[in-house]
Formats: C-alpha cells, sequence, structure tokens
C-alpha cells in the first residue's frame, strides 16, 4: 500500500462529495507577528487589541487573510495537487473573527464539475468552509480548479455547473458582533478617509512596493501548511524557479493598500479573483484599488465598499489592467475583487 | 481628495506641534520569538521568565530595542517618509519595561526647527514617546531628522534649537520597580564578569559576525511596522539596493554584544547615536564596545555601564572608528552611546 | 581579563564533570509558529489544541525536534565552540512534553575522552539533559564530538569510554502521562495508515523537496540560540560558505516525512544519527524513511515505529546511502534512528 499522498485526479471527484481536509491548526500570537513580518500590514484592527476593543470586539483578531490561508491551505492536498490552474474564487464570506487560541479545521464540498473538451483534464468546483473548535464556520468560499485525469480513459462526470453569485449581496454581508465604529479613532488608525470619502469608480495607487524573496514567500507559505512542491522546490519547474503561492501576493497586495485604504479594516467577502499571471522572487510588486461600489450596513458607524484590489509589477503602467485584446496585460499579477468594512 | 500619504515636508512643522502616531500595536511571543529569530540575542532576562522573576520582574519583558523600534516604527510615515538623512539620537529613557499583552502607541513633539542654509531642507527635533496601554510612557527619546521642503518658496522658521544634553545623568536612569540583581545567576546568564570586572577605557572585540540578508532585514523592519520604502523595493534607488534599516544594524550589533557584555543586561538610556554609512544585503556585521563610564543605582545589586557600541564590516580594522580627518572610517556603519543595567 | 568565550579545549573537560549552559529559554506559541514557518511540519498533535486533547494531553505541545533543539543550542558556546566535528548521538529520550510557558535549561555531564591518536585532538562524551522550570528532565542525549586541544602539550587524559545502547530498549521509551490515540482522528491527521499497516524493511520516498535558503537556515538556527559563527558569517570559512546547522536538516526532513509518516506523531528516542555530508544554501532537500523496528506500548492504541530518516540532495538515487566503500555517499545529508508513537 503506497503511503504518500498522490492527489486527487479529476475522476476521483464526485458532486455532493464531501472532504474533510488535514491539518487542524491552532492559531497564536506567533502566526499574527509573522503575519506583520511578512506583510506591511497596518490595520489598527489587526494590530491592537486596545483599538479592536474601541470597535466593540473582544480582542483583536487574526487578519481576515490569515484566516483564508489557513483555511486554503488545508485543501491543497486534498483539492489542488494536481492542478494545472487555479481557476476562480466566489461566494466567499468570512462569518466570525478568528482569536489567538482558535483551532481552524476545514471541508469542502465538491458542488460542480465538468471534463474538458481534450478529455485530460476538467474543472473542479469546490465549496470550502473553515471551522472553529466550537464548530462554527469562521469563512467559506468558492473555488475551482483544473485537475488533470489520472486515467485518460476514465468516463466524463455528468457536467454540473454551480450557480455561483458574482458578487455577494451587501445584504448577506455577516457584520461581527458588537462591531461598532462610531468611536473610531483616525489618527490611531492613521488616516482620516471615511467610508463618505470614497466614490465609486475612484482609483487609488498605493505608491509602495515589495521586492519578494524566496525565504519569504516559503516562510508564508509553509506558515499556512500549503505544501505543493512548486512553492518550495527549486529543481521541480524546467526554469528552476519556484513559483509563488498567489496567496503572497493577495497578502502583499492587501498590505500595501494600507496607503490609501488605511480605514478599509475589515475585509467580510471575497467576490472572486485571478491570479493573473504568475510571480517569481526578485520581482516588485505594488498595487492599485478601484471602489466598485458601496453599501451601507447595519452595524453602528458602519459602511461597506467593494473594492478591486490589483496587485502588480513595478513595470506596470498606471491602472492598466487588460490589453486590447480583453486579456490581463502581462505585469498584472492579481486581479481581487473585495467588500471590506469602512467608518462611516 | 489624495487618498495616499506623501508625508510631511519642514516646511509642515511648527514648534510645540504634537503629532499622534498610527498604529497601536499589542506586542506578544511571536513578536520575542521572531526577535529571537532574526538577532542572535541572548540576554537571559529578555529570554526567560524564570529568570526575569530570580531577577525581581514579573516576567521576561519584551528587548529594550524592540520596544525602541516598535515606537520608532510608527514615527516613520509623520516624521522621516521625506527625510535625507537620520541625524542623531538624545536623552532617550527606557520608563517601564513592555511585557507580553501590552499594547504601544506612539507620539511625538516637534521641539526644535532650523531650516538648512541652501533653503531647500531643514532640520526637524522631535521628542518621541512611546506609551502603553494604560497611557503610562513606557520611552521616549529625542531624534533629529533632516527633511525636505515641498515648496522650496516656503518662508523659513524661527530657528529654535533645543537644549539637549549628550548624555543621560545616571541620577536620571528610571529602573524597573522591583529589579534586584543580588540573586542574580551568572552560570545562567553566560558570563562571570560583574560591573566591577569592567573597567572605564575597556574594549572588548564581540568576535562573532553575521552575513545581512535581505529577506531577514525586511522581515525585521516590517515587524515594527516600519514601511520607509527604501528597505522594500529594489526598484527604489538607481543602484537597485535596498537601504538597511539603521535599526536593524543597531540589533544586530547589541546581540553579537552578548560575547562579552552577556550582563549589560538591560537597556535604560540612549545617549547619542550615528549612523555612520550605509549597510546593504551581503555585508558582514561585526561589533566592539567600550566601556565610557560607570555608575551606581539605588536598586539592589545594580550597577550601570555607559557603553560605546560599535558596529562594523567584517573588512574593519580592531577598534578603529574615525579617520584622520574625524570621518567615521567607511567600513563603521554604527556608533552607539548607551546605559545598561549589570549585576554588582 | 577576556571578556569574550573562546570555548572550551580538549585538555578543559574531565569526566564527570558537570557543565550548567546558558541561556534559560521561555518558549511560548511564537516559537511554534516560527517552526511551522520555517519547515513543512504538519503532524496533527503539534498543530491543534483540540487534536492533542482528543489524544489525552492538556495542550499542544512544542514540536519535540524545537525542544531539542532548544536544549542542543545552549550546550553549543561551551561543548562545541571549537568542535571540529559533531560524531554521532546516542540514547537519546524525550521525558515530558514542552508546552507554550514553559522555560527549558540544560545541562550537560562529561562521561567520556579521548585523546586521538595524533595528540591534536581528542573526542569528549557529554549527556546533555534538558530541564523545565520545574526542574524535571524534558529530554536527554548523548552527544561526542571531535575538540581542538588549545594546548598540544597538555596530557592526554585517561581515556574513558561510555558504554552506550546502539537503540533505545521499547521498554525504556517515556510516554506522555494520558496519552491515548484509541479516539485518534485518521481524517484530520492526514493519512489513513495505522501502526499496523507499517512494515519491518518498508521504504518510503517522501517525494517533496526544499531547496535551503541562508535567511531560513539562520533564522532557525538563531532562533535555538546556537551561534556557531560558521552558520552565519560568510567571511569566516575561505569558500565564503555558510555551513548549514545540521539540526536544520533533521527538522527539514523530519516535516518532509509527514507525507508517508503523517501518523508517526511523536518522536520519543533518538538511536543514533549522523551528519554524513554538509549542506548549503541553494542545495534541494528530501528524505526518505525506512522502517526499522516496531513496537507495542503500554498507553491505549500507541504502537512505536523505529525508523531511520535519510535526508539527501535532489540529486540522489531513490534510497541510496553508502557506497560500495561502505561510506555515505556524496549527496546523503543525514541519517538518522529514532522512535516515534503511531496510532494502532
Amino acid at each position: 500500500m503506497a503511503k504518500t499522498n498522490s492527489g486527487r485526479f479529476f475522476e476521483d471527484y464526485t458532486v455532493g462529495q464531501v472532504l474533510k481536509h488535514a491539518v487542524p491548526r491552532t492559531v497564536s500570537g506567533g502566526e499574527r507577528a509573522l503575519y506583520h513580518a511578512l506583510y506591511p500590514a497596518r490595520g489598527a484592527l489587526y494590530s491592537s487589541d486596545a483599538f479592536a476593543r474601541s470597535c466593540g470586539l473582544p480582542a483583536s483578531p487574526i487578519d481576515d487573510l490569515a484566516t483564508f490561508h489557513v483555511v486554503f491551505g488545508k485543501t491543497v492536498p486534498d483539492v489542488s495537487l494536481n492542478a494545472v490552474a487555479n481557476l476562480g474564487y466566489a461566494e466567499g464570506r468570512w462569518h466570525l473573527p478568528v482569536y489567538p487560541g482558535d483551532t481552524l479545521r476545514a471541508e469542502s464540498e465538491v458542488i460542480g464539475l465538468k471534463q474538458n473538451s481534450n478529455g485530460k483534464s476538467g474543472v473542479v468546483y469546490v465549496r470550502t468552509r473553515g471551522l472553529n473548535q466550537r464548530d462554527e464556520t469562521v469563512m467559506d468560499y468558492v473555488r475551482w480548479v483544473m485537475v488533470r485525469k489520472g486515467n485518460p480513459d476514465a468516463p466524463a462526470p455528468e457536467t454540473v455547473l454551480p450557480d455561483l453569485k458574482t458578487v455577494v449581496d451587501p445584504a448577506d454581508l455577516v457584520l461581527p458582533e458588537g462591531l461598532d465604529f462610531t468611536g473610531y479613532d483616525f489618527d490611531l488608525a492613521g488616516e482620516p478617509h471615511r467610508w463618505g470619502d470614497y466614490e465609486i469608480g475612484e482609483k487609488i495607487d498605493h505608491v509602495d512596493g515589495v521586492t519578494i524573496e524566496e525565504a519569504e514567500h516559503m516562510l508564508a507559505t509553509r506558515l499556512w501548511q500549503n505544501t505543493a512542491k512548486v512553492h518550495f522546490d527549486a529543481t521541480f519547474r524546467p526554469d528552476g524557479q519556484r513559483l509563488i503561492y498567489g496567496g503572497h501576493i493577495i497578502s502583499m497586495a492587501r498590505a500595501l493598500s494600507f496607503n490609501g485604504l488605511a480605514n478599509a479594516q475589515m475585509i467580510v467577502a471575497l467576490n472572486g479573483g485571478a491570479h493573473a499571471n504568475p510571480c517569481f522572487s526578485g520581482d516588485t510588486v505594488k498595487a492599485w484599488s478601484e471602489v466598485i461600489d458601496k453599501a451601507e450596513t447595519s452595524a453602528p458607524g458602519v459602511g461597506a465598499l467593494r473594492l478591486r484590489l490589483v496587485a502588480v509589477k513595478a513595470t506596470a503602467s498606471p491602472f492598466a489592467l487588460r490589453g486590447e485584446d480583453g486579456k490581463y496585460l502581462p505585469d498584472v499579477l492579481l486581479d481581487l475583487d473585495y467588500w471590506a468594512l469602512c467608518p462611516m
């Protein structure tokens, strides 16, 4: 009996299948400190217990994206070990803040399958849930990946395409219990801009850049127990390069967006996202954002901003996203669409 | 309305102005562990709760320099984003140890201004205070930087030069409540040398060296939420090099000084300091110290040593500091003057 | 009086001598998070408090190898600063799990001495114990190193060779109080293989590889306060390379062995080990294991596997260990022999 995990192939998935992912993980102040060392993260709510308490939370939570990475990392051995491409995200929502001491685990349900016309691979749709030690859902999201077939002769499954929303309805956003921005301290948060100061269509160049190092992206990716070998083993790809985990770029761009969006504190939904081009060590990552939409919420003093976050290489032209052919430009790394909470 | 922070220019400062810095930060065992991973720090008081308790403290504090970096990092967006040079430090004192769970914030008061004769820049003096969640001052220090003018035609302010002490008077040192070195365990601390074993004028070569890596200085600098782009973005300087945060060299040199000064446990004052030359990845940092002065204190078994800590590149000649022209030699990186507490 | 530590030479050791090592260290969630960032460690017992509790422990302990590194690091200034070679390990046992908040210190007793025939060096055998803040032994092991003589004319000591077991008898394994694998969750742990699924003689290729980075091995080695300069100072060796701490390879290989040995959860004994060849930055490390022996234990549902763990470079042939001359092949880095606990 082979002892090592060769991953699932396309024919190993069936709609309705529930995958219970290993390995549960308890987070602590260590994960928070590492997040601050790996990314230029400065959101006050995620930096200071005192600030978080002034906003009605019991303490400063772990960064929302750290929660995402911990949950995502668990799915890799079951979902994307034989993936050819990570195609998209939808309907992501954060349901509960995660605090030091919480233990996270993850489950995924297969909600869609479609074999490609070449017969060699297919698209797998999963809805992944992260749960805490009380079996409460802390976040969930849909992801779809292209997975190779192990046996090219395996019959094609019935095509099932999930009906996915292109954006999470503001009415469906889950706000942390007790959240209250009426006493929000803009000085401590770092910028004076309120929800009302942002206009739909407004674009913000976040100015700063970070050059990517092998040691840093590997530390980050391991921290989330994502062990896809392409991120770690320089002998794996013919070109000797280690592909950088897409989530590293998400966190880097989000942290860079502090400069201009310091008060877009809390990510509550992931509407969609594309890893437009691969990133490698030595690339310098910059970011810009666009305000796509705005919504009010039921929490005191709390508004929601729908933001496009774009990560680019330093060579990119300002705010350029796609070429005339409609495809992402070669120096665009990430195009992410999310809802964040902002003081009104 | 521009959303990003372009920093203050020389004409934006006025004497008496108080700058309330973002972003507050709660420290934990994570920051301590990272400090031990980033620097070869071995001071027993900062490594072991049991050792700290045997010295009268409730637990092992965060390294004094970590406290300094957290406070300093907060000042960067308000004080040194448009700085041409970091000119000096004075009158630095640590007032209270910082423990895991404490939340730090920072404020600076502008205490001096002097426009340069070229009319293009000026020197800004600030007294920065770090405060904890109980609004107690944990440390304060004066720093002066040369800042560019945004508008060259802005009128010169009245020159105000603060009256700064060249050394903190031993009588003004603040000792942690309860500190008692009468039961100090020299075996556990790593060296047998007491306060009485050090002589004024004595120089110590700390022997060990550390070669600097990009990933390490960036992890450190981000951890303190110091986001000056020159440290992170390889496309920022024409030579493609990332300038290393001066505080990284301070911590590296201080940690290296364990070998010979293992019992100079606690930094209580920063008398002055100069970043003599820039440091880049690939440089190997070594350190030497000179005992400048000694003083008794009111705490049982506790003496104070005034130390010069010099960081140099591996190519430096032993104990060489300045050339015949009185300027720092090119392989000198740092010249720091501080008071440390040592068992008698 | 020279203030810096030049280390002990062969003639400075006497049989029966007890060395009380500096510096005690309190571990926290920070050390655990860093361990997960530095190594692809996924053992569920060391990742999740909830999982550890389901196995009868009060919380998730610090990785057994982290405990080893903390203890080992303390011995370096007293045992191996002038060592020419780290020759072997024997009779290593873990007696108590270490939890965040525990403070570790270490002591070594010299149990053997043998001067080499060249008269210039000799072999020193020490039994090292790690102790917690309650003076309980958390682990102990024997290590022997070749140490230079400081004075070639110093007389040879009487040769004393300790009588060392080549393997820890399964009856001597110490199991954590309360450990119970009868409710073990194989889904959460990541693999279905039980103790009964492993056969003596079985070999497992762990598939994954990790390319070594300077920043990562230095962060790891510093974290354990192992400050041997050969690991940090690129100017120390004539070839400008920094030698990687052997323990970094032990932890890397052990973490890689998750893929195939996810349920070999807990290391309880170190029977022996050899650092077969040096490792440098840029090398890609892979690992394979061999099941050497199996034993039952007195704890419910808990069996023991005796495993050989071999770390190799990516260029190595499958399962190749020694050449025709009986020597380790040049791309073998580590040959480790240990007992681990596994659900039955």
